[in-house]
């Protein structure tokens, strides 16, 4: 078991990384009273449930079971979680426990922020993106039809607890998602850990116990310094973002649905290097190097072929990058070496997206 | 034109009073960028968003008008708000501005709170009730059908802006309802200014434009020491809740429509009053001396016939001061001395809540 401290002052909290934690005395410590709710989904319930509840004897615990999917994350279903709360009378005292992926972390981190102005709670996430990303930061949303995480909140949880276990069940391609945002953390600030992946992606694809939790830690550590270092994204921390504005926009064009999030962040950042080398600022190996770890990866190198460039412009205008009009992408001058920039040629921008768009079409 | 800070390290912000301030540089100056989106409601709009978008002039000005009443502060309604940023564009860098009395301000307050994770918002409060309470301190929140400010967040504004001229257009109620809010001060931390409230009352409740003025700085001034000391209520703020839990049970049972929110808290200010006196805390003179007062204001004295003592129960029973189980209540043990408390004698709330409604049945 290792643990990693995410540095945030009095929000400070920390990371458990080991096997078999999920019954284990690391949930409870983190409860503060004597309520506890915990926020699944269909899919992870009849899997997990049974043994967090296990943990837990002697507590008042009840449960919420979401509807599995991102084209779930709305307000309408983070209405479910707030009813189930006033049900069961919890108090400001309670605390919530997100047990799943990165769609039950956002609505469950949110509910808490939410909630009687906001309660503690404790991430348990059970797939690999959930592990090394969104269970890990703060960041907490829900998705309006009109874009992605638009509707949300900055809130930290008390404790993040990773059992490697789950991931025995996780299906391949919800895999592959994860492995796209670990191979994020290489390419915009860990050349390193960039190296490993290259060497390591087989173990990683085949599940090797030992690769899966250097791959976590490392990108987990990575995270967290991006995070002590910029809670609230005023700076450092939008290169975490790297591959996420052409990503949401093919996820907003296919309805959440066809892509998993990791799939189009994925494509995404091979767009980003891609435009990166356009505009002269990385060497056309580099993309080839990159193209090439994200297909050991079994991830996807372009949008959908239904996509076309001026509805890449038209969803990437949504992005929260957006400032007074001008869009900030995340780009990158080598690997491990990211930059936040609006200061690049529009034009070829649009070059960029109608030769991707085409190449598919 | 008088300047309060509130004081909240990084968050601070000023409290602007006075006359004619609606069309002043005061909003324009704390706009961030270059958009803005006004939310207001179908009473306010026709009176005064004319002089607020006059002193906004060359800015993107967006504005959505919401139904007047405390039975929209819903999540749904909120739901108007984002849609309409979302279909203007607004940006992370957006302001929003709130135009108009407390359900108004709450629910631009939670939007601005959860919009892209957080954008800046300006306070511009019409009712006397929101100009010394609800627009000052950063507590934003919506109802649920099972509880009042179930669902919301700690977020502060960048500026208040208090326009005394709006007073007005006021209706009577809606004043009355103002100046219980003002009475409550005195009650729990200003004995000088119950005494300056007993002597003036006749004053405020005829407009007198320096009365007013000065209840609503020394309100405010109130208010802003209370927030600084305990921005997210772990203690003294929790004596703003003087006759709240009392009275959000009145505004539940009522549906949050026959009842002002400030009638309500008045009524329930007598009950708390009554309580401590129940208990040997108050003399029964000050109870009469309150009492005197709150008629003097033209306020409720005693919850609405319909209500049951055992209905009280269950209503006080969902109040967020709920803490295992115990409900914690705002007392008083002297005019201008409050404690929040779980150590009072259950059976003798019984007896008071049974007293009360029985005395109105």
């Amino acid at each position: 078991m290792q643990t990693l401290n995410v540095s945030l002052a009095d929000r400070s909290y920390p990371i458990y990384i080991g096997e078999d934690l999920l019954s284990s005395d690391y949930v409870r410590r983190h409860v503060r009273a004597r309520q506890v709710m915990i926020v699944t989904n269909e899919m992870i319930a009849p899997l997990y449930l049974e043994k967090v509840l296990a943990g837990l004897s002697g507590l008042q615990v009840d449960t919420v079971v979401l509807p599995d999917g991102e084209r779930f994350k709305t307000l309408s279903t983070l209405e479910t979680i707030f009813d189930a709360l006033l049900e069961k009378r919890h108090a400001r005292t309670t605390t919530l426990v997100a047990l799943g992926g990165g769609v039950v972390g956002d609505m469950t981190g949110f509910a808490a922020a939410c909630y009687q102005r906001g309660v503690d709670f404790i991430q348990i996430p059970t797939t690999l993106l959930a592990q090394v990303d969104s269970s890990v930061g703060g960041k907490t949303a829900v998705n309006h039809p009109r874009g992605k995480n638009m509707i949300g909140a900055f809130y930290q949880p008390k404790a993040v607890i990773i059992d490697t276990s789950v991931l025995a069940t996780l299906p391949e391609r919800e895999l592959g998602a994860g492995i796209a945002e670990v191979i994020k953390y290489g390419l915009i600030r860990d050349a390193e850990f960039f190296d490993w992946l290259e060497v390591n992606m087989q173990a990683l694809r085949e599940r090797n116990a030992e690769a899966l939790v250097y791959a976590i830690e490392r990108s987990c550590r990575n995270k967290a310094e991006v995070v002590a270092d910029d809670e609230t994204e005023q700076g450092v921390r939008a290169t975490l973002n790297l591959g996420h504005t052409f990503g949401h926009a093919i996820e907003t064009a296919t309805g959440y649905s066809e892509w998993l999030h990791g799939e189009a962040v994925g494509a995404g950042m091979l767009m980003a290097a891609a435009f990166s080398a356009d505009l002269q600022w990385l060497p056309e190996e580099q993309v080839t190097r990159i193209e090439a770890l994200l297909k050991l990866a079994h991830l996807p190198t372009a949008p959908p072929p239904s996509m076309k460039a001026g509805q890449f412009r038209e969803l990437m205008a949504l992005d929260k990058k957006v400032h007074d009009g001008q869009l900030r992408l995340v780009l990158l001058k080598g690997v491990g070496h990211s930059v936040v920039t609006a200061d690049y040629d529009d034009n070829k921008l649009d070059e960029l997206l109608h030769r991707v768009c085409e190449a598919e079409g």
